[in-house]
């Protein structure tokens, strides 16, 4: 069976996922990049940029899990871009450049579905007005057999694990206090029971948790 | 100069202090004694309670540290116990039992000043109606030269890292979600900037946190 899989998700101490006001040129809206600091020097994000180098430690152990294994990603809206409501601009083709990092097929959740855009090294954004199982549904059919990681933001993430879908997350917490934004946590209380929860602390200063759901592994 | 400390203050992931629905019965609330599992099998916690043995690992390391040094403790109101508004049972003389881990002068902030209760062990409950600054003043009148413990709850913690107050904080992040309750990080947005923070986890599953104050150091 093929697992739902949650990576390099950081959250502030205050359970923020990203900041307030978000836009073209921010993102993580008042975040900026505050919640990335420990993942930007990882080898396994400079491979993603294609670049060469990067730390081999802690933090780079946990990045590094982020593909192996997966087929597609499922991500919001706001993970793809900034506009909100119908598409008024359909020639801007999201956040993620012209060989977005993702390198399988992406569905983006939005109540305004387009057409594929079909990007270059293998990426495709599907957008598709559906409920997380729905979502499921439609991932596992695009990539049979294979692990569905769901990308983000928080509320997408939040949704998933509300309707109990996912079967391991990675969160890392950053000892930030960003004071509004999105919450990770709101909804999902006494969530630990449904989990096997591990953490290590890095020398970045992050704290990486891991859930496992019980009674998931793979086969 | 005597410094300001807190310690041994837990937070779930989503950052509540102590549940919803405090009462005689449960001074957490919802959250029971779920925020302190890690602390009650140390040796420094069976001490307080005149037990004799206990854990001594990473947890005991951290719950250790709250005794040595310090004079007095500032504490909320609801730390004392479950009564709002107007005292109506001055018999009662809190949770703490007839001798109270503290073994010094307590300051109990409250908008309903009321006498000076003299405890076994060296604790005194006194009841003072002041803002974070003035309590501070009033601890190191009771004990000079010695640090002043921020004994909680959340919101009294709150209060003072908002008036810049705290010198050194211990929290310990536990890894559950609470839902609702007091939330220590609410208005403290930035509050890293003011702080050397480091982390470290546990095998119990906490992360203990310490926070520094930029240019606090003992003399």
């Amino acid at each position: 069976m093929s697992l739902v899989r949650v990576h390099n998700f950081a959250v502030s101490l205050d359970g923020f996922g990203t900041g307030e006001g978000q836009s073209l040129e921010t993102p993580f809206g008042h975040a900026g990049s505050r919640l990335h600091q420990w993942f930007f020097p990882t080898r396994a994000f400079r491979e993603m940029q294609g670049e060469a180098g990067g730390s081999s430690g802690v933090d780079d152990a946990f990045a590094k899990t982020w593909g192996p294994g997966i087929g597609v990603e499922i991500m919001g809206r706001n993970k793809f871009g900034y506009q909100r409501g119908p598409w008024t601009d359909e020639e801007w083709k999201g956040w993620w450049g012209d060989n977005p990092p993702f390198h399988t097929p992406v569905i983006v959740l939005t109540h305004h579905p387009r057409p594929v855009i079909e990007m270059a090294g293998g990426t495709s954004f599907h957008f598709l007005d559906a409920s997380p199982a729905e979502a499921l549904d439609a991932a596992r059919e695009l990539a049979p057999g294979l692990d569905v990681r769901i990308g983000g933001g928080a509320s997408t993430i939040r949704q998933f694990l509300a309707a109990d879908l996912v079967d391991q997350m990675h969160v890392a917490v950053v000892p930030i206090v960003l004071g509004r934004g999105e919450r990770l946590w709101d909804g999902l209380e006494e969530l630990e029971q449904r989990f096997t929860i591990e953490s290590v602390s890095s020398p970045s200063g992050v704290t990486h948790l891991t859930f496992t759901r019980e009674g998931s592994s793979p086969t």
